[in-house]
């Protein structure tokens, strides 16, 4: 357990109480530094390290390890007023100034200059100091500079091109140009997507993301090499933002130049529908962390420890939500949870951000439940080297998020982060773990894929997904997939024009509804794929729905009303050996959690356990230990069956364990559980 | 039956396919290059004519006629490159850059240059092309670059405004600049209303709206008459868009400069409260261009077969819509219709607008209703040449829109269009055919007339109105009407200025209603307009009530509740042979169908035919031919009484015809009705 | 009373009409040259006087003091076309253009020389003018202009700081800038908090609220100087704007440097839950410039006949509400009432702003009102020198507000006016008079303070409050106040730092509600500060609840749901010989009304007199006079026990008074009362 420590907020005087105040709650590592570059280098070329190196010394001696900020997350003030071209610009062209974070454009040659010479000396400085555990390079790349519109920006996005495309006609062809009198006919008439008349190109905005993305991504390594250069053997990592409201950076490009994947999550109430939303959004980012850490562990490098500062109305934990929200992250392959911050702070931005240490001191909910996670998690230290195994992947791709949420599509009400929600959450509720995976990874160790509004597709994606299904897979595709290239190009002759053959389906038009439109869907009474128990329930579907033929598959449930009754709403589709399902509509909870259960005994997968509704249960296993996770989000006591010995109450737990409302239990089981949870690859 | 053909998209060896589609499906012309400027010059001053010669030679082949586009409408990458004072400039002092299209400031002299050496070249190179039938200019003026405040437009606005007002003194006098120290002492003080600390000046932002206007207007006329001069045989056109959300062109003003009136029309679902002002939108697009087409026939260049992409949610047409839809312009005096686009286009910002070939091909909804509505039309040609006559006319002005919707007003709810559609709708639920007439026009020959939210009134607008009446005409005037002169200044003593003596009535204060405020009126028991069947009727207002003092009128309905309890809000008022009504509040549909139906009796204005509720009937006729078009709206068969021959069946009709759900009939009647519609001056 | 007269909008032929008109109402003084600055000055240092010479002439000779305005709210178009570095700039960089009004920089120097200028100019051409009573400085001082974050404003806010702090090292500790990496090495790299890529400084951007204010008193006192200098004997004054929305300046700082305090006040109807909370705002604003006036009397330079222009919906005043609302200011200290403006505009932004003359003459309900307005203050002439006595003070200060409404808090739902408008609101229902007044004044008198959400609460401030309960007094703090130091820096150690002692509990962690969230509130049963009427009674909290711990405080009512079931909501303090009352969360009106009602009685606070619900009462007494206000603002006469004679019907009054629906009273009482509302001190 650890947090970020920013000592230069604080007097002096109070660093040595911090040390032991962190001992007591269990703290065992800190990230350092990450906002200090103006105190670390007060003026241009003159650095002060010696606070620093107190503090340093200060926590070596307490034992605590130091994960070292390389500090260039935000400039100081000195930097753009000496180089105003550092500045972000953005789409309105208008110019973002200091005062906030992260005033620094990602494409700036004098603003990375000036990084690489604060990195190099901190690397120099500190190399051989005891406590430096871990480089963190910069901060949350992307948080709020992710794209930048300016003049430098668009020169490096022109070099980003050419690097890509090699000539101008094949970026004219791929941008299609001859579409509103865009052709190029010079590199340098190339510009980023800035505000225009009306819809800029689609292609040129998914590559100027796709650029972005990779600009931030040339800018880390450019830092993580020189820190390789200076201390090899320093492990380097930068904190992903795996919430579900981010998008800037394809981590799929980043995670394997990563020596540990970290990432920070917090829960974000607006607008989520249900509490359930909430927790599931956690699990998903929890998943999609472990994905990118090949299955391995991974570091949450920030939460909260109660409230945020940042939404319109900033929730705060109700008792036990501190420790249910951490074992969450753990659950689900985190083998080191940190909290941004220690110390809720005095002043400033996120003055009313939760810390470890609140306003009101130690005497508080907060701190007896930290105090309280770092008992548990002392006694938990086997789990590292466990992990959690998925018998279902989810194909989860940037560049389709970026295309699927530009303009001028059959509905701005389709976004790209509903259906995997949705789908993650269906499953999660009934307690099965789930792998977001890349399009165009290994599929062949799952049993079932879900394929949620993946819009754009590669050619090799594609046939993956063919191969995989021919072999014996299963495969849920879901409306506004497999729609384009890419390019952002359509797949002609019918949608989904990726997976036409795949799901024995044409959909010639689509029929997106409108903003609280609802229309009703019936399942088919029997034939493959049905079952007894569904025709005695309605279904409904909103969002979407389209016109949609038969060419091999079966109806398996039809629109009664709407824009196109008595039309396909699922189809299910023998594919060599295996299965494809089509859902051309955004089905409610209830239903999604009827066909995907359906879906899921057609291809043998088993949740982790049975256990009450609300309630999380996630398997972690390996070299011979099991470790069952079940977090009761209910706010009545539930009863789950299990053997072993609960870590956190450190009670032995023989048939089954009893867990209070809002409570959480870690089994280590007493016998390996080879069944469910696909822990047979442990 | 025509498209946009953009072969430049797509393959070359797909064009020869295109035009044996487009024979079958009946298309006989086709608009090119609309968006070619940048293919057709890759760089200042080098032409390439080829590709557009080949598609040119296989569409003359093909029998296909050429609308052909000068192809200015969007400039190439190049030209803002090189000319960037070129680029318009919004309100807020954006730039609006290249990506999207029509990124062009409309007072530019460089970019005049560049397009009429483009034009110039175009014309040269396709003078004697057999396919050439019409020229395009540009393409829907004023669509994305309708008001630009840049340097170069604020110049040219002082140059328009010295024409207009000729010295400072008339101008200072006109724009009331003694009110908040604005005097100017000289033309280059003069700007754009550009963003301002608070309200800018009336007169200033409505003077703009009409130089804006007039800007496109002198660049439309560049280019016509360079056109006219080349090919002084080939007629000239330019697109309007006659939709009720487009506002930015007086088109009043350019109609009499075209050779043959053209539109683009989509139905917009938009803020509309039911499907039913959708269609009866379109019809009032369709009578309003018929208006500026001075009755006669006009060219529907754009709409389309299913669903835009430019909407929030973009509604697919139902089946048999897309018919409706076209025989609904076709009925209100289109005798042509062309449809955006040929092939749905396979990337770009349109890439999810339908065509007449969908990304799905030819085996679809969308493809075999067009190759019906072909059938239809090439059935109908002698349709060509009649006219629908109408009894009521409606007083429609481009600068009275702009003053009703600039701020600083008593009520920001009300906007400019609500009650002309509001009215239109109401006579469109009765079957009464509305001519939309400009407030200047000769008026003698409608028995009706309805001035609905006519905020803006010039004195002889005021005159025409007061000696129509006088002579025996009708007129019904709602709330908001007559209140300033061309100026914007208030015509003082009393609300509506314009028309007091004509009502008969004098306002002394306004009282708008709040969102969603409603007040109850109350039909008079008895008396002059009044009918024993109202006074069963309760009915509401909203948006608008006023306190009025009768001065000669007869108070109709009057208040029940709200701020003005006991006062009146309908009144009627003998004046001359004639008789003036004036409506003081936004009565709902039902009241003001009641309303309009006893105004149409007064008036002896009969509609076109008797008919269920939701079918729209229209007739065309002259030349001894006469027309009945019926289109069922309803999800109902309809029965309507006709004679003749049904073209959409092409079965005789004799007494009645059956019309499905959804369905159309244009019955080319056996007799030539004299009567209702007002067939009389066919 | 009086008015805004703008002679130059008007033809010269009507002046003298205009005179007479003024007569007859009753008009005394004219506000005149407000926006004159074109015309008197139509290029740089060429002066026309000539036309307000006749102005002024026409007014003395009609006995009409002037109100002369310096006439530099808004400079002419000349001056921003010749110095361009005068316009202001948003926080986006945005120009601010002229057409509107006040588009200067108040920090600019030129402006500022430019503008002395003319001052100088009018106040030697007026300062033997017999008309001149009284000089007007600009106008609305920060109503559009209060922010300007250009360059020019930067080196200002620069000079500001290096006087307020000495050195950067104060400035880096106050503005906490080792947080984000913000420390400034140099005071030319301090910048307005322009548009940031996140959250901004929140101690910067409270600063930068203070600049602004601070700013634009130094221009006030620049003008004011300049005219001491020539007319040393005519008193100076600038129209405040107290109402709730406008929050540009610290008027605490402003009044002392004022002659006499001047106000405009317009109703608004935004966002107003209720009608009463419109009339409440209008007490609350009355209370306020009383306060600003430190008791004595005040002018109400500006408010309306009728509607305004600037509302979404500008509603008119109903029948009576123009007297009830005049007479409402008068009650609370107005010694004159002034109308924006005489005669309805004919053209510009605000054409639709009512006059005293409106736009349909003089046979109207606005005039009418008008003359009968004016017959009774002619009537209440002794009136002059009475004052407005309270009881309870209500802590309210600017730089709390600033503070206060900064982003990056618990909750955007809490607005800094919520609490004091819903405090003053509740007294006000009850017929309880308040005086707003800064936390650092002289509190003894009062018998009850209320302390509505004051955010930031300066050290000197906290104390004297201490020691005011600690003498006796009682107080009631609500939620979120005390929470900063003057730093906006957090007050360590439990909720609410400033006043935890006071009021003996300790708030641990903030847990604020969503929109449209509520908590039911259950009164305890007993005990101090108790009632068994109480118990009877469900209150409802929404915005905000929080974990309170008792420390030496009585809980009076407790959370029953929400986040904190059984938690505090309510509790009391016994305090040295004063009572301290904590309300954690935003009660239901009819529950704050019981609280305040309660606490009232508890502290001996006395309504002015008990009336009907809907009833406004207050007393205006001093030196053997009474006069009693009643407004009747309910649909229903009402009968008030009085005695003495009405000054509005001019009858005499014997043991009660009728007054009609809506209808109001001015009761020059029989005895002077020396009982209830505080007349003790008359």
């Amino acid at each position: 357990m650890g947090c970020d420590y920013n000592p230069e907020q604080w007097p002096e005087r109070v660093w040595a109480q911090d040390v032991v105040l962190m001992r007591e709650a269990g703290i065992t590592f800190a990230t350092v530094g990450v906002f200090a570059w103006a105190l670390l280098e007060p003026e241009q070329g003159r650095f002060e390290f010696g606070w620093l190196d107190r503090a340093m010394d200060l926590l070596a001696e307490g034992g605590i390890a130091v994960n070292l900020a390389t500090a260039t997350a935000s400039p100081p003030p000195w930097l753009s007023r000496r180089y105003p071209q550092t500045l972000p610009v953005d789409r309105e062209g208008r110019t973002l100034w200091p005062g906030g974070r992260q005033a620094w454009c990602p494409s700036s040659p004098v603003f990375r200059e000036r990084a690489m010479s604060l990195v190099e000396a901190m690397a120099t400085r500190y190399a051989e100091h005891p406590a430096l555990a871990m480089w963190h390079v910069s901060n949350e790349l992307g948080c709020h500079n992710g794209r930048c519109y300016c003049d430098v920006s668009a020169a490096a996005f022109q070099t980003w091109l050419r690097a890509r495309y090699g000539d101008l006609d094949t970026l004219n062809e791929v941008w299609a140009t001859s579409f509103w009198s865009q052709r190029y006919g010079d590199w340098a008439q190339i510009l980023p997507p800035r505000l225009a008349p009306t819809h800029p190109n689609p292609t040129q905005s998914l590559d100027f993301a796709r650029f972005s993305s990779d600009a931030l991504l040339e800018y880390y390594l450019a830092e993580r090499d020189l820190l390789r250069r200076i201390t090899p053997d320093v492990p380097v990592t930068t904190n992903f933002m795996t919430l579900a409201h981010f998008s800037m950076l394809d981590y799929w490009r980043f995670a394997p130049e990563q020596d540990v994947i970290s990432t920070d999550h917090y829960l974000v109430h607006i607008d989520q529908p249900t509490e359930n939303a909430v927790r599931s959004e956690l699990a998903f980012s929890g998943d999609l962390t472990r994905s990118l850490a090949g299955g391995g562990p991974w570091f949450l490098m920030e939460h909260s420890t109660s409230a945020v500062n940042w939404q319109p109305v900033n929730r705060a934990k109700a008792p036990g939500e501190l420790l249910r929200t951490s074992l969450g992250h753990v659950a689900r392959g985190a083998d080191a949870v940190g909290y941004f911050q220690w110390r809720a702070g005095r002043a400033g931005a996120e003055k009313f951000h939760s810390g470890l240490v609140p306003h009101a001191g130690t005497d508080t909910k907060v701190w007896r439940e930290v105090v309280q996670l770092g008992g548990i998690l002392r006694r938990s230290t086997d789990l590292a080297g466990t992990r959690v195994h998925s018998q279902v992947g989810l194909l989860f791709d940037w560049p389709s998020r970026w295309a699927c949420d530009l303009d001028s599509h059959p509905s701005s009400l389709v976004r790209a982060m509903d259906a995997p929600l949705a789908l993650h959450g269906a499953l999660w509720r009934q307690a099965v773990t789930v792998d977001p995976v890349a399009p165009t990874a290994d599929l062949s160790a799952y049993r079932l894929l879900v394929v949620p509004t993946l819009y754009l597709v590669e050619d090799a994606a594609a046939a993956t997904l063919h191969e995989y299904v021919a072999a014996g897979g299963h495969v849920v595709i879901t409306y506004f997939s497999g729609i384009v290239d890419q390019n952002d190009h359509i797949r002609l002759g019918g949608y989904p024009g990726a997976f036409r053959d795949l799901l024995g389906i044409r959909t010639e038009e689509f029929f997106p509804l409108d903003s609280g439109q609802v229309v009703t869907v019936q399942p088919a009474a029997s034939g493959p794929g049905t079952e007894a128990a569904w025709t005695r329930s309605t279904w409904t579907g909103s969002l979407w729905t389209e016109l949609t033929h038969l060419d091999g598959a079966t109806a398996v449930a039809r629109y009664v009303d709407g824009p196109l009754p008595g039309q396909p709403a699922l189809t299910r589709h023998a594919h060599g050996r295996g299965v494809a399902w089509y859902l051309g509509t955004a089905l409610d909870d209830a239903a999604l959690s009827t066909v995907l259960g359906r879906v899921c005994r057609d291809a043998g997968v088993q949740p982790v356990a049975s256990v009450p509704a609300g309630v999380e249960v996630v398997r972690r296993s390996g070299d011979g230990r099991s470790f069952l996770f079940v977090l009761n989000h209910t706010p009545e006591p539930v009863r789950v069956e299990a053997h072993g010995h609960d870590l956190v109450t450190d009670t032995p737990v023989t048939g089954a364990v009893r867990i209070a409302a809002g409570g959480c239990a870690i089994i280590r089981e007493g016998l390996v559980s080879t069944g469910s949870g696909g822990a047979g690859q442990g």
